[in-house]
């Protein structure tokens, strides 16, 4: 045991059916520390240079970090990686709720899973009881079926399960796992991973507080949370929660609408927090250990659009790809897409960004309703719109191309509709335009997972809107411009993005403002170590370049790091209008990148030099083995 | 005003006797720290390349850092810098005692001193009120008439005088600052500077509690010290201070002696702690705020060998210095050196290698006694020796030969007298020798300001004797053997040296065990800053980045990082007898350090990727206008 982590893994092979448990050393656990740190290192030592995404050598895996079940807020985030069938890549999302927790609590800070297995199984975990169990019965069941089902059969009310529902089991590459039904670790097709290996679910009940190091201290800062997360940054997450970027963004000319051809949408006001909190909000959720309280549950009983408490509720990414990104102004029709997605387990971004892609082909013209399955996809039509999402669900006639994303969809039709494909490396982008955060769209265009909204720095969040302040103490000293590109603003970038990083591998949730210090001073009562922000910084900075040496080794080579044309275009209208980030001005800012975190132009991988530095010379050698 | 920082440079012109205040803004305060920030900040800015270290247009710079002058263990440092006379490049050199916090008490943050002094002057600083007086009276008086004419003549007991000394005034490269005629900024001939300004000495007086802006922290901070450094690593300086090093080296076969041809000294007990705390030692003292009381005062009452409290005693290096690497193990000797070079303002290390180097040419018949102005300078000679230090420190005879350090006279000389001369960049090699240490040797190779040992991770000190914790804050998890150079032990050098420079910035003293944590703490609370271990480590890296660019600037380059020649050959005897660190290794590492710190291998410069990582491009900019 060491404290923060259990020291213990769960490696699992479906093949073989074999289960095992492995011990995790103390220099292991603190150089990579969790969540990405564990997936960047057991892909990059586990899964072959070009091992099929879809086949039994691809490993899935769920990390925690030493956060992670702390009876604090953040405690219930948990990380879930794979080789992305989306983007060929890396793929690392993440996901809050009690399931991390859960994970943490039964004994476990990793799950390896290797190998197919020939018939659906679910793992159930209860602490150290680990089994595979027959899933037959479950295969093909909504989400919210197989959660009561595994529960029952465990006797275990508050069994957590994690799935991949049906648009899984089909192999849609846009796919997420969903965990209590309602949260989604969303991105990167691990869904698709996890049908593959016919996997249903993972359920685990765990009883034991994770180990820690520092009782007291972890204790006084969750107390000190609590007591006064309102008078920090997160205050605004338990009032209009992520919903009210709608009209945050609407009035900067930013919120993407009509595929990303506009930045305002005439009728934002039917789809913003104020409009959802008068209609069909009727509950607050939250995660483990949260007093924030940001999961909104809707409830819409009408027969067209109905939606259920039991599938929570949308948000600011959900509403915005389903509403205005669709054209859609009616509460009730995002409330109902939804619950389609997550009762089926299809990522609410790729499917809302996909379905605006054909959208836009169908009012084009590219695409008929005789190439739709009769349906007539043009923007603002709610009920083809719906529709689509359960034959996506099911690979059911063009669902089936939809399903797999929008960059797949636009190689096969051609016709340049590649050029409003609104995604990078193969997964689409969320609701953040980079046309009014420039910084921001570094972030996407570099990500290794592809368009990713979750590890990125919200570049006005930095400096507009303030937020300079927590950067200071990575001596980032003045806040700059959101059109910026600048090399200090690229700096800038680095160290937000990398600190966000960070709290992917802790298990920090970003809408908990507490300071770099503070998070230091958790992770050290937690553990034990004597760390600091230096150590904890640089780990991120590991993460995030063996994710980069991942990708290089399957391929994915610096052509990559590019945002879609349509970003490079103002949008016509708005406080935005006229302004976009060039592609000549975008690709000087990701070549400074580059620089400033040590990666070769040649592969976009890190240089043996950097890698060295940080300790982790041994993926320099994997790295010239294959070069 | 800024907290922990006045935001106040005092501009002196020796050349036109103009004194002015300059501001200093938040920006520049939190990005340069102090100490060695400051000092190369200006450097850069000021000093152009090629311009005669001894002349006008060479800056002499006094640096406090936000620590200075606060009323707890470390508040007594502070550094001067200049463009090196000795080694042609980066000269910042730091010193404990009173000035620094007298300085800062005063107002001043800063001194930058140009220009040059037709007459001999001092400047008198009395917080505000700033003047020059005419010092014709003083030249050519010891350090402690100096001290107290000028004392007298403020009608201040109290003034703390920094002053160059006779040897200074000389233009010997081996002069040094004195303060207290106890305290010296030793290295890089910075008192050769002062003498060429015609500066005799800087007094001040202060009576301001430096701005804090979080007084309750650091003064709980500072009492947690006092009441708790007996159980840190500081509890040994306590006790047998710096001296204890004549016992530790020599029992691991590393003590200097002759020369560094023998690395165990058979009369060792003659010269150790112990010796001299039941002979000569009369008294202990410290420096501002500190509790440790590790400055040893020795009286030898003895016409042949007078020692004088008021010039305090000789720290390790110095016995080491004048005792073991000379052959001699008379303490009285030692003790007398010791004063002869304060009185003076000689460093000590610096004229007892170069002595060393000299014995030795006696010894294989390169000099005789005709050369050296009568005196036969063998090792063991005491008579000699201390004749020749005041040769030295006038100038007189062959004394102007080696005033100017063994690189300088072995190149006179020839003979492949180079080959012993145990220096790096033209400065001479303190008491711990790189083949028992091989990481320190690493350091001593890169440094700046040439061999130096106040910047260098003495590795040991991180392996055998323990001391990895605080490293464990930086991510280097494991120890690692003292006679290892690969690269993970290189990235240790890294780590331990950088955040060792940070002291330097920040005021802190090696011998003051504050945790990385707690350093943070106190510059936060100095501050009011959100600091945090990175910052703060990556400023330690700006700064150590500044002096290499200024190096570079001044045409020193990588054919300069090497170690004498002497060093790759094992000693004959003792626990360390065979054993060398070979020339191939020790550039194999440096060439990784080189990797690890982002500098380019043709210039030994920091490229301008790290340069802008680090947010300062524009000495990039200062590198290619030059190139």
């Amino acid at each position: 045991m060491s404290f923060g982590h259990w020291g213990k893994a769960l490696r699992v092979n479906l093949t073989t059916g074999t289960i095992a448990s492995e011990a995790l050393d103390e220099v292991f656990l603190r150089r990579y520390l969790g969540g990405w740190g564990f997936i960047a290192y057991y892909l990059l030592k586990e899964v072959p240079s070009g091992a099929d995404p879809l086949g039994p050598d691809n490993r899935l895996i769920y990390a925690t970090g030493p956060i992670t079940g702390q009876p604090l807020a953040g405690g219930g985030r948990h990380m879930i990686g794979a080789r992305s069938p989306l983007t060929g890549g890396f793929a690392g999302s993440e996901c809050g709720g009690y399931f991390g927790a859960e994970l943490k609590r039964a004994g476990w800070d990793v799950i390896i899973i290797e190998g197919a297995s020939a018939a659906p199984v679910y793992l159930s975990i209860h602490n150290d009881e680990v089994s595979l169990q027959p899933a037959d019965h479950l295969w093909g069941q909504e989400t919210w079926e197989v959660e009561q089902a595994i529960r029952q059969e465990a006797g275990e009310r508050n069994m957590r399960v994690s799935q991949c529902g049906p648009a899984g089991e089909h192999l849609a590459l846009l796919a997420n796992v969903m965990h209590d039904c309602t949260r989604a670790a969303g991105r990167g097709g691990l869904g698709a991973v996890m049908g593959s290996k016919k996997l249903r679910a993972v359920a685990v009940r765990g009883t034991h507080r994770p180990p820690v190091a520092d009782k007291a201290s972890l204790d006084a800062l969750g107390k000190w949370f609590r007591e006064h997360y309102t008078e920090t940054g997160s205050a605004i997450f338990s009032t209009l929660a992520t919903m009210r970027m709608v009209r945050v963004n609407n009035s900067k000319g930013g919120l993407p609408t009509r595929n990303f051809s506009e930045g305002v949408f005439d009728r934002f006001e039917d789809v913003s927090a104020e409009r959802q909190l008068e209609t069909w909000n009727v509950e607050r959720e939250t995660c483990y250990g949260c007093p924030i309280r940001c999961k909104w549950v809707v409830e819409v009983d009408d027969e067209a659009f109905r939606a259920e408490r039991k599938y929570g509720g949308p948000e600011y990414e959900t509403t915005g790809a389903f509403g205005p990104l669709c054209g859609i102004s009616d509460l009730r029709v995002i409330n109902r897409a939804n619950q389609l997605c997550n009762a089926n387990g299809l990522d609410t971004i790729g499917t809302g960004v996909t379905l605006a892609w054909a959208m836009e082909c169908a009012e084009r013209g590219l695409l008929t309703s005789a190439d739709t399955d009769g349906l007539d996809l043009r923007f603002g039509h709610a009920e083809a719109f719906l529709a689509m999402i359960e034959h996506m669900a099911k690979r059911k006639g063009y669902g089936a191309v939809l399903a797999d994303g929008s960059m797949r969809a636009a190689k096969a039709l051609g016709k340049d509709s590649i050029s409003f494909a609104i995604q990078v490396k193969g997964q689409e982008m969320a609701m953040h335009d980079p046309r009014v955060k420039f910084g921001h769209g570094l972030g996407v265009a570099v990500s290794p997972t592809g368009a990713d909204h979750m590890h990125n720095v919200h570049d006005n969040g930095y400096t507009t809107d303030g937020g300079i302040e927590d950067l200071k103490a990575f001596g980032v000293l003045e806040p700059l411009p959101w059109d910026d590109l600048s090399t200090d603003k690229v700096r800038m970038v680095r160290y937000g993005m990398l600190w966000r990083v960070f709290d992917n591998l802790a298990g920090f949730c970003m809408f908990q403002a507490w300071t770099p210090k503070q998070k230091a001073d958790l992770i050290a009562a937690a553990t034990g170590w004597n760390t600091s922000v230096l150590e904890l910084f640089e780990a991120a900075e590991r993460a995030y370049d063996m994710a980069r040496a991942f990708n290089a080794l399957q391929g994915i080579g610096p052509e990559e790091d590019r945002l879609p044309t349509r970003i490079h275009t103002p949008v016509p209208e708005g406080p935005a209008a006229g302004i976009a980030p060039t592609q000549e001005a975008m690709d000087g800012a990701v070549q400074k990148f580059y620089a400033q975190m040590g990666w070769d132009p040649a592969t976009g991988a890190p240089t043996r030099a950097r890698l060295e530095e940080l300790g982790i010379g041994w993926i320099a050698d994997l790295l010239e083995a294959q070069a």
